[in-house]
């Protein structure tokens, strides 16, 4: 086993968060990792904005708690909130950016931070207050959203194993 | 840079294989790569389908040219086709099996092994004859089609560079 499929063997989701913001510099790989995922006809649908301002964080958490209709904190107080999005007129936006959403992930184990997809932008993002945002970022409405990657420093030694792959994953035709 | 970035971003999509079948052994590990992908609320929606016999090859090539309305070989002659599906009772079905997607390109990439996502998994998976080939394999109708991965060695001279990434991928809010 090389250390691809070693990582994607040991990467784990992380809930549970550092105070201390991560380097600008490992968080450029991670980003630069994200914009080489696959997509569809190389059509490169997928959007990433990076999220690191407290007060930002805040609002997109109470929006999307607002979507699960909780009164929880969904980023776990991650200090990072990457938000990917995709070109809704691109047929395979989805896809495009749920492979960004995996190469964030995959790169931040590798450089020892921890992270996790949190779902719900879609939703986030049709919102009155989301359009806000995303005028604000300057993101045009034909983007949609795909998913939120958290991202902060984690103790390692809190990372579980992976439970059980299940039996039937793999079907031999 | 570490091998897990780099393998990111020096993987490219593969559209001509040689005739020779990829070891078992290396099939084995891109398949449990796959099974180890993030999926939502750690459900395992996924399912992977190895197909490597030709005729059934040859018919899920015609079932998905026929999606496309052209008369050519969508697998580009690939000796392995794996079919990504997942739970459609999982509303991250889609979601999840990009993301087992993404592990097997890149657990591919990383052993020497060219690969690329198909698409039109969906609709050849709700024709009669795509139905009739799961229930053969004992997929339950609950599932739904996400991708096929085609996997098969190629010549690493023919794999050109990754184009320029779009300037405005990433977004500092």
């Amino acid at each position: 086993m090389n250390d691809v499929i070693s990582a994607m063997e040991k990467r784990r989701s992380v809930r549970t968060f550092e105070n201390e913001q991560i380097e600008t510099d490992e968080l450029k790989l991670i980003l630069e990792a994200g914009t080489y995922a696959a997509s569809g006809m190389g059509r490169q649908s997928g959007k990433i904005i990076v999220v690191q301002d407290k007060e930002t964080i805040s609002l997109l958490s109470k929006l999307n708690a607002r979507v699960m209709g909780a009164d929880i904190d969904p980023f776990y107080g991650a200090p990072t909130v990457l938000v990917v999005m995709a070109d809704s007129n691109v047929p395979t936006c989805v896809e495009d950016g749920a492979l960004v959403m995996g190469n964030l992930m995959l790169a931040a184990y590798s450089l020892g931070i921890g992270s996790c997809w949190i779902h719900r932008a879609k939703e986030v993002f049709e919102s009155p207050e989301g359009r806000e945002l995303m005028k604000k970022w300057g993101v045009t409405e034909n983007y949609r959203g795909v998913g939120h990657c958290i991202l902060g420093y984690t103790d390692p030694n809190k990372i579980g194993e992976a439970k059980p792959r299940k039996e039937d994953y793999i079907v031999w035709a």
